[in-house]
């Protein structure tokens, strides 16, 4: 197909395209004149994943790039690729370096993982980006006063063990491999809304449960 | 205790003590002399609460104040305080008005919702920035390709179910009404990150169930 139908096809314009290409982010068509090249399914494809980094995930257009270097790196297995890509996904603020809470949530943090029976490995422990996000959260929260025992963890980590099932599960129903790494990249990106706003929503049903005098649609 | 004291035990500057007490998310010290104020264990409560919406939640300031003032609105009961509150925490994109993708979330959500159970109420419906946030989400999947059927997120919003019954148990360990509320705001923002990060760790660890040669703290 033409630029113009992979633009009506993806609903992304013409001109971020372009953007997209010279970024790398989107590989060259096949030249087919001077002026026309010709894209195809792969490109589509490629496309909805640039489109939920950038634009869902708010991820830099370095780190875009990053991701999908990872998983085009045929020197690497699956299971290296599929965490190398993620390793490239924002993960928020570094833990502070003089932080005295630190050295605690790192403690909380591998004392959680050794009960619910998750193993240090290449994507879990002190190298990985999840494992110091995780400690920065903890730290920050024992710093500010508010609940983050083992115990106050366990549940969240419980919930997260299914949600990790679930993950896998969407993404096994792609055929190909790299269409498996596509989409387990996308939708990492794309369930963290979901699955927040989700939360959201169990909040209010577990107050309404709890404190409220019924559910009525008609309360203002 | 003197301006001075509150910054050490909260770990906030004095300057930016001064610029919340400016922009109102902190109450006036009582006035001791000219130059001077007394603050309180009140005073270091908000502070914690003010630094987990700004920092962590990366709340702008307005809504930071929108929170708060819900928060003390005693003519609201607990339930709508509560609602209230996490209405003004930031949601995400609206929904895009000339979204086709959107009806079809909508029903997607609705259909989801009656599925698990969840009734309408104040804060679970078209009115709620939660339910905006979801259908937002599920219209972007749907745009961009990705699984969205019920049958897909069905297993989210079973995890869900556990964290908001998690999320109201850790709530109800505060004393008072009022501390309780403010603990459910400061702990929906502050246990997001957790969360996120622990699903990026229960992805790795499920991956390497499936795909991994086992696990090696060696690898590289």
């Amino acid at each position: 197909m033409r630029l113009a139908e992979l633009s009506t096809r993806s609903g992304v314009s013409t001109a971020t395209i372009k953007y997209y290409l010279r970024e790398g982010l989107l590989p060259p068509g096949r030249r087919m004149t001077a002026t026309q090249a010709e894209y195809d399914e792969n490109h589509l494809q490629r496309l909805r994943l640039v489109r939920a980094l950038i634009q869902v995930g708010r991820v830099p257009v370095a780190s875009a790039r990053e991701v999908l270097t990872a998983l085009e790196n045929e020197t690497l297995d699956h299971n290296s690729r599929l965490g190398t890509a993620l390793y490239a996904l924002p993960h928020g603020p570094e833990p502070a370096e003089d932080d005295p809470a630190a050295e605690t949530a790192h403690h909380t943090v591998d004392t959680l993982l050794e009960r619910i029976g998750w193993q240090y490995s290449q994507d879990i422990g002190p190298r990985s980006p999840a494992y110091a996000m995780l400690v920065t959260a903890v730290g920050t929260l024992a710093r500010l006063g508010y609940p983050c025992a083992v115990d106050d963890l366990a549940p969240y980590a419980g919930a997260a063990a299914q949600l990790g099932v679930s993950d896998l599960d969407l993404m096994e129903r792609y055929g190909s491999l790299d269409a498996q790494l596509e989409a387990a990249i996308a939708l990492t990106v794309l369930y963290e809304p979901v699955l927040l706003s989700l939360r959201r929503l169990a909040q209010a049903e577990e107050s309404n449960r709890r404190f409220g005098q019924g559910s009525s649609p008609e309360r203002a």
